[in-house]
């Protein structure tokens, strides 16, 4: 028995989210199904038209709400210090920490063999001219700490080697609360390496 | 720092999904960005359309691919049984197990004081009349095993006790697979008292 065609292809594209299995995607079309229509016709709206809505900035890649971009104002930011992160994201959890104050850049995605993201999509060439024009002496690599971190973070270092600046990944350790019961073998490696001074 | 808000906005709609909080919302967001535009339409358009496209069975209440509905094809179903269910979705699921080849009938919704889901809702007088018009013998009602589900499987059984029909419910105890350490003692009770002679 299957599900009538427009329900089918409803759980189809709820499929795609990440983390969505066949059963949940269900679930999610069904609820739909319930929905006011007038909100229905809201959500489908919203969904369509989120990408043209949204502008993106030239210089960092972030998403803008108002021009000009309130993270490249250098008026408000630290300008010797950029991070680097993978997805606009990032800059959003960052900026909730208040740890940072410095500018920033978004790649677009992190390398992957995978995936095959290639250097060609990471905004390297305007990462390099915005470097030398604010005379950046730290940049600030956070990215996953996953092989398409790695992966990336070493291509990064390599490409910005011959600029003479400081490049620093975040620390690995343990995550706060955490027990040490619970912490795989590599991230406690991690955290007694990197030990510090108490 | 906040979202732009069509990301806002559109975080608001998935959040609305059953299960799923600010968080995988924020995640479902992001990755939509990522979608082709065409994609994008597609699915704001399957979810728009979904419900105007889909048709109902007057009789059963059941989703309609084709018409006349499959399920109530009285040709190719037993129609002396009528299993009663709360919303659609359990159709699917109890045609899967093949247990099944009697006629449905969907009550859509179940009653419960917290949402306010009254008996008015639920589709009485279409399935009495079914009842009569089929010369059904056994309705079984196949109803959640929570709150909302006992209450409205002893509201259903008060209106049809004047049919005499038989009314039955579907048994409780162990899930398939199941280990009693796992169990509660709700359900090992109603095991219990629900044994079979092996």
């Amino acid at each position: 028995m299957h599900y009538p065609e427009p329900l089918e292809k409803l759980i189809q594209f709820l499929k795609k989210m990440p983390g969505v299995g066949r059963k949940t995607a269900e679930r999610f079309a069904f609820h739909l199904l319930l929905w006011p229509k007038n909100q229905l016709v809201e959500f489908a709206d919203a969904i369509a038209k989120a990408q043209e809505k949204l502008n993106t900035c030239q210089e960092c890649g972030c998403l803008l709400d108002t021009s000009p971009c309130p993270f490249c104002d250098i008026s408000k930011r630290q300008t010797h210090l950029l991070c680097i992160v993978g997805s606009v994201k990032d800059i959003f959890l960052i900026e909730k920490t208040r740890e940072f104050r410095g500018l920033y850049h978004v790649l677009g995605g992190l390398l992957s063999p995978i995936t095959g993201q290639s250097p060609a999509l990471l905004r390297i060439d305007i990462l390099k001219k915005r470097i030398e024009k604010y005379h950046v002496k730290e940049v600030i690599l956070a990215l996953d700490s996953t092989l398409e971190g790695d992966v990336t973070a070493h291509f990064l270092k390599k490409e910005l080697d011959s600029l003479s600046l400081l490049a620093s990944r975040l620390a690995l350790g343990l995550p706060m609360g955490s027990s040490l019961d619970y912490i795989d073998g590599g991230t406690l490696a991690r955290a007694f390496s990197g030990r510090r001074t108490f």
